[in-house]
């Protein structure tokens, strides 16, 4: 039978089912999407691909789905660092956000983002940035999926002046891309604080009716609650579970704070948590109780968030670390274990952008989103459970092919759809720009 | 004036004198040793050099320095995981060394160790295992600088069978490799549950005489302070101290159980920290209170354990892991600044070896321990500030170029005294026997 692509490969594993590792077997891709998972014996009998693959040294997971990111933030990447959330936002990235956000800027800081994304194995991200539809067209253009964000914020910004503006250009991104099999849509209001009750009420009936998620950073510091309590008599988690926002379509980003009570609140009304640790490590923001919200049954998907917190855009770096640090809070060296860590940065996360019907595990009649990793190097041998080796010794330069709906978008280690030195070249570009302006501050 | 070596690089951050960045400067080399580092404007001029390297992209640091691994064990990498640390070593680590541990496997599991933390820009480590006269053999024979433990356990081994017989056979390691540059001694008790009274005052006496330090693993988890003070009435600490081993000769491990008078009496005696952030946090063992022993002037360096409880020997992610865990523990965003991360996986690991009059920091009459970063890929620009970068959003699959003693062990990536082929095979061999073995004894 012929088909586009025949992927041989030492080790599949498929994250659905559950703890599954097929050894010596292939993956038929037809027409974007998976055809079957079989063993290579069978495979090199059955079909006859246009392109084949022999990766004879490696594993192939699911594209990983960073579920929460900024990716347009990339240039702002290391312009401050150690400082707590609320000092680095309102003295270093709002106002450099201020001086120099417009379309060209978040089209060459996405194609940053997604060139780093690519070649780290993330074939998905789920963002939250202005001009939703530069990323979009920017996301389309290089073959990457995405989740755009339709960004909302009390304060006017390039993209938008008002409430109103800021739904009415995200409808309208929504709209343009309705039909791109690639692009998907959320409304993203930003935080609890930064967003008032009534375009809130809006963005809960037009997410009802589109039938799209609610992406939206929830709980991320003490600070946050507290000072909701203060003004609200609320916490922030309450109100929007008032406003008839806490519902399967909510993705919570953060929520390092968090009572039992709203645990149970969270797992009943099936909403979930994107976790990103080393950006509330980073801003000493709070800790996740991931270990607790799992037992819950809440699910639980995993993001860098953006460059600018982070300070990249590493998947396998955040599998890791969510790992870790699961065990050390919870004092359980089995909590998130390596299997858990992968399906959180999967699945988990195709789960929370709606969109697990297309991808997040390898799956017969999924699109084929696909990454290979190499184990054949010192770092990653010896090797006795790939699963293992995949969350707690490889890194994302391991990773030697992507595959996002059938297209291969790394192919050893090189970018297919973008281009790497013109990337680096507008990047270098805004690096002096901003760079100066910033030097100038420091001084004035 | 001929000399062996001219590096030029973009940026060198010597790390001593603290908080400095030197751009487009070079390092000059002669006879292993850093002669002085000089604009490279006026390098070019003033130095005709046999071997010359122009590194446009890339910034200089010392080399790593891995404060304590046990580099043998790189042959159990990822044969448990996810379980606490005496089951993990009792019910499979000890097991399979008493099975597999023999000169063989200590010479291949050291010569993957060494590949892989040359590779990731480590040029020195302080080793404690079985046979050191092996990994001190390797070490010398591959170029890399080590700290070797003459390691005493009460329980027999392959390499000793009572404390009279480890301290034998440590000694004569000692006296044979006297006279080599790059390895040095350090007596290494394994842990005070492990190792009784008088072989630890034999240790003390010991040291003082042959002027080396003493490697040991202290309060690693509370179980361990718990169960000796139901014991022995003490906490393992005050016991050491009693036996006259709280000194400036200590390198004391993990230490995630410090009160603060025990913080105070490390201060006090001048004993070093080695902080292994992420095997505590796979082994959910604790929480090493490194923003408190900083303030209180304890130093503070970095390891990253072996490779069967981490499971990699990276200090560039053990860098990032310190910063980011101590930010979020000590809910303080400037907890361990990037500056203060590079320092503790250089300067403070050579303090902590007795060996900083050596290496640990890029300073003229010091070995030439150099590694180069290319900082130029997409996932390292834009770049505000190299330290930031370096810590934050660098991997050490971004080393290109490593030099101990003015010797060039890495080139481009690629290893020149170690042949990667033949430690592949013979990894793969281990490998099978070992997994082979395993899935018998779990069936059975």
């Amino acid at each position: 039978m012929n088909i586009d692509t025949l992927i041989h490969a030492r080790w599949i594993i498929p994250v659905a089912p559950d703890n599954r590792v097929l050894e010596d077997y292939s993956i038929a891709v037809q027409g974007g999407r998976i055809l079957e998972l079989l063993p290579t014996e069978e495979a090199r009998d059955k079909y006859a691909p246009a392109h084949e693959h022999e990766l004879t040294r490696h594993a192939l997971i699911p594209g990983l789905i960073n579920a929460h990111t900024h990716a347009g933030m990339s240039l702002l990447r290391g312009l401050a660092d150690d400082l707590p959330l609320m000092t680095w936002l309102n003295d270093h990235i709002w106002p450099a956000e201020k001086r120099w956000v417009n379309e060209e800027f978040v089209a060459d800081g996405t194609r940053l983002a997604i060139a780093e994304m690519i070649r780290g194995g993330t074939t998905c991200f789920n963002d939250m940035y202005f001009f939703p539809d530069v990323t979009a067209r920017v996301a389309s253009a290089a073959g990457m999926r995405a989740v755009v964000g339709l960004i909302l914020i009390d304060f006017p910004s390039a993209w938008a002046g008002d409430a109103d503006e800021y739904l009415h250009r995200g409808i309208r991104v929504h709209d343009d891309f309705r039909g791109n099999t690639l692009i998907t849509t959320a409304f993203a209001p930003h935080a609890p604080y930064s967003v008032s009750d009534a375009p809130l009420e809006r963005v809960r009936t037009l997410a009802d009716e589109l039938e799209i998620p609610i992406h939206m950073h929830v709980h991320e510091t003490a600070h946050e609650v507290t000072e909701a309590e203060q003004r609200d008599g609320r916490r922030p988690l309450r109100r929007l579970g008032e406003l008839g926002l806490l519902s399967s379509s909510l993705t919570a980003v953060h929520m390092t704070q968090l009572t039992e009570d709203e645990i149970g609140a969270l797992a009943e009304s099936g909403a979930s948590v994107v976790h990103c640790p080393e950006s509330n490590l980073k801003l000493a923001s709070g800790f996740c109780p991931v270990t607790r919200l799992l037992a819950a049954g809440v699910n639980v998907a995993l993001g860098t968030d953006g460059a600018a917190s982070n300070n990249d855009l590493d998947m396998f770096s955040e599998m890791r670390t969510a790992a870790l640090l699961a065990k050390g809070l919870s004092a359980d060296p089995g909590s998130v274990p390596a299997a858990t860590a992968l399906r959180m940065a999967t699945l988990n996360g195709a789960m929370a952008l709606g969109i697990a019907d297309q991808t997040g595990s390898l799956e017969a009649g999924k699109a084929a989103d696909i990454v290979a990793v190499d184990l054949g190097g010192v770092e990653t041998q010896p090797l006795y459970h790939p699963v293992s080796q995949l969350v707690y010794a490889t890194g994302r330069d391991r990773v030697s092919d992507v595959w996002v709906a059938g297209r291969q978008l790394l192919n050893g280690r090189e970018l297919t759809t973008l281009d790497r030195e013109k990337i680096l070249a507008r990047t270098a570009d805004w690096n002096h720009r901003i760079a100066d302006v910033d030097e100038l501050l420091e001084f004035s």
